[in-house]
């Protein structure tokens, strides 16, 4: 059998399991993840052990030892993402709830409520506890599981969801409704891509080349998330202090994320205060500031920054740098370089702060914060999918909620249409 | 300048005009709303006289009476469109509603607030009242519109929006907030589809092919609306008195709209009852039934059905009806043929009602109702921009709400990660 065959059938008993799924009620999905979380425990040594062949033969391809940091469980990690199944579990059901409802004029009872959106694609690079998260989220909110990990993770993914599969089989969860896509090549991903009918949505999270690739392609519904080239604009009524701490913690708090800060602005009125502080904060802290001409005369350290600079999403000790002559112009950077995730504006003026809100348009915007907020777990979501930075469907970051539709129920007595 | 160069300015127009737009008040988009409408009655006689040029281009290419009629504009239809305007006009500002909020436990004053998607592409076939329609619900949500109508409508598209950009010029809202996509052939409606980044989200309005045509080559996210392929099915516990009304109801109240019956499904148990009774009912209302070999059973007049009649989305005095051994035989029917629009149940059990709400995946669930009611107007919503079949962002019929995104906003002071 072919690959493409593989994955119809693959496919179409997802789509079987998620018609299961979606009607159980909680209890017995909660079940379900509890036995998951428990299986993961028990089956903890098989995991590590298929887990060191991915790791052996990345070793062997010469993989970055964080990239191998990244990739490796033991018993530890292991029994950590069992938790997080659990934590999952003790998260409340989105499925079923009433989002609006009203008696029509005609007496007509009108309910819109949450249901699941059905097959979930997920699409990722790395780390395989993404294939346990994930398939525990799409679980939670009665979507089956459609996953498509990195290849060099196959092995630690191929056992993570066979031990899911089994324990399912005891619940009343179809153990269908997590899967793995069949094969590792990147015609399988296009098998995906190309599931319209069989796959509700699929979410690529990774790269912004990933993420491109799955939009250009794609004809199933795509979230996109976690491109992050994030700005921190300090105002002409900054708070100094505050500015440099901000602009430090979104800097270098995590590097590595999407939320952290990849660009400061800072108003020329401000200028000569700020920037020089900001300057020796971050060189301290071993950031490399690739600035304008402006910037760059506060420092000889300063590298100077090139159109690719403004665009960029380091993810590493790096920071864009330009100095402004108004809000307005920092808005007009963002709008032109950033990629819709998260700006930060530091400032004692409220018109200056309404201002920004009301022009940036990002997923999120933070007064006086620090960029790295804009995060499932800190908002009180109590888990998360992704962040999105498109529009449609869910923007910023999705929790369980935003892994669902919803449908209208109308109930009435005979009602016909005059 | 090529079509394509003539595409990308109008595009990039209307991507400035939603950022002057976003952020403006409802006092002002209203004020424009009114403007527009005033000049759409003071233009009607040179609306008319352009109209009058796409009809007799219609009457000359040998266009059906049906089709003439959806393109004719009078004055008295101008009129009309003009208080539908004034309508929406009168209808809540969807932007700058808190969805959610909440003081999260360090301090951080988190709210999630509806704001524009942005530019609105909207393809859609005939009657010119939809350009109008679609600007005004596009604006009243602060979102600018790139509209691209049939090209049997061009003449009356071209000046309804310079009547409405005219009018525009005299308010704060900027008059590339509505525009025509240039040209009329069938690459000007591929430059659309191709404009990620500049567009933010595509709604095709009309027959399946061209929304399939829109799903399979859009890079823009697509919201697919229209296509109905609605069942009613009448269970064992209906009352026939009712079931036969609805029935009737929902297929000949309006054939031609996408929320009229095109299946009708019947349990075993009933079928004696209600079936001749139907069958009576449906053929003096002129409707040609194609059913299976239990359907046939009760009348000589009743066509063969073939598997096209399961899919068919008549939108004519037809219907597909078949006899089923159980509800769940009618739920697996419907996810097989069903387009995911409205399906009805008829049922004085709760229980086969609530198993019908759980299992039928469709975006309306009628209870005892004609699938006919699944409409922004009969849903209290004041306006349609159409009725979504797909399960991401909106699901049924989309009011003004469904024409927004959010933003989260988070106010500190000085906030930074641990």
């Amino acid at each position: 059998m072919s690959e493409a065959e593989d994955f119809l059938l693959v496919a179409r008993r997802a789509k079987e399991a998620a018609a299961g799924l979606a009607p159980l009620p909680r209890a017995a999905k909660d079940a379900a993840l509890h036995r998951i979380a428990d299986a993961l425990t028990s089956a903890a040594p098989e995991i590590v052990d298929a887990n060191k062949g991915d790791v052996e033969r990345a070793r062997e391809s010469g993989t970055s030892e964080y990239m191998i940091d990244r990739l490796s469980l033991s018993e530890s990690r292991i029994a950590a993402i069992a938790d997080a199944v659990r934590k999952v579990a003790a998260l409340p059901d989105p499925v079923g709830e009433t989002v609006r409802g009203n008696v029509l004029p005609n007496g007509l009872e009108l309910r819109q409520v949450r249901v699941p959106l059905g097959v979930v694609g997920i699409i990722y690079e790395g780390r395989p506890n993404v294939t346990v998260d994930a398939a525990a989220l799409c679980l939670k909110s009665g979507n089956a599981a459609l996953l498509r990990g990195s290849s060099s993770a196959h092995g630690s993914n191929t056992k993570l969801v066979a031990v899911m599969q089994d324990a399912l089989t005891e619940t009343e969860v179809p153990s269908d409704a997590v899967q793995l896509v069949p094969g590792t090549s990147r015609e399988s991903v296009k098998h995906l891509m190309r599931a319209r009918g069989l796959v509700d949505v699929l979410i690529p999270r990774g790269g912004a080349s990933l993420i491109n690739s799955v939009v250009e392609e794609s004809t199933v519904p795509v979230i996109e998330t976690g491109v992050g080239n994030c700005a921190v604009y300090v105002d002409a009524a900054a708070d100094v202090d505050m500015a440099v701490d901000i602009l430090l913690n979104a800097k270098t708090q995590r590097p590595s994320v999407c939320n952290a800060a990849e660009t400061f602005l800072v108003h020329a009125d401000v200028a000569d205060a700020f920037v020089p502080r900001a300057l020796a904060a971050l060189r301290d802290a071993g950031v490399t500031v690739h600035g304008d001409d402006r910037i760059r005369s506060y420092g000889d350290d300063v590298v100077a920054a090139t159109e690719d600079d403004w665009h960029a999403e380091y993810l590493s000790l790096d920071i864009a740098a330009r100095v402004v002559d108004s809000l307005d112009d920092a808005v007009t950077h963002i709008r032109a370089y950033g990629s819709g995730h998260t700006e930060a504006i530091v400032t004692a003026s409220q018109p200056a702060a309404k201002r920004f809100v009301a022009l940036v348009d990002s997923a999120a915007v933070m007064v006086n914060a620090s960029t790295r907020f804009t995060d499932g777990e800190e908002f009180g979501f109590g888990a998360e999918i992704g962040i999105s930075t498109q529009k449609l469907h869910a923007r910023g970051p999705m929790g369980l909620p935003e892994l669902t539709s919803t449908k209208y129920v109308a109930v009435g007595d005979g009602h016909v249409r005059g």
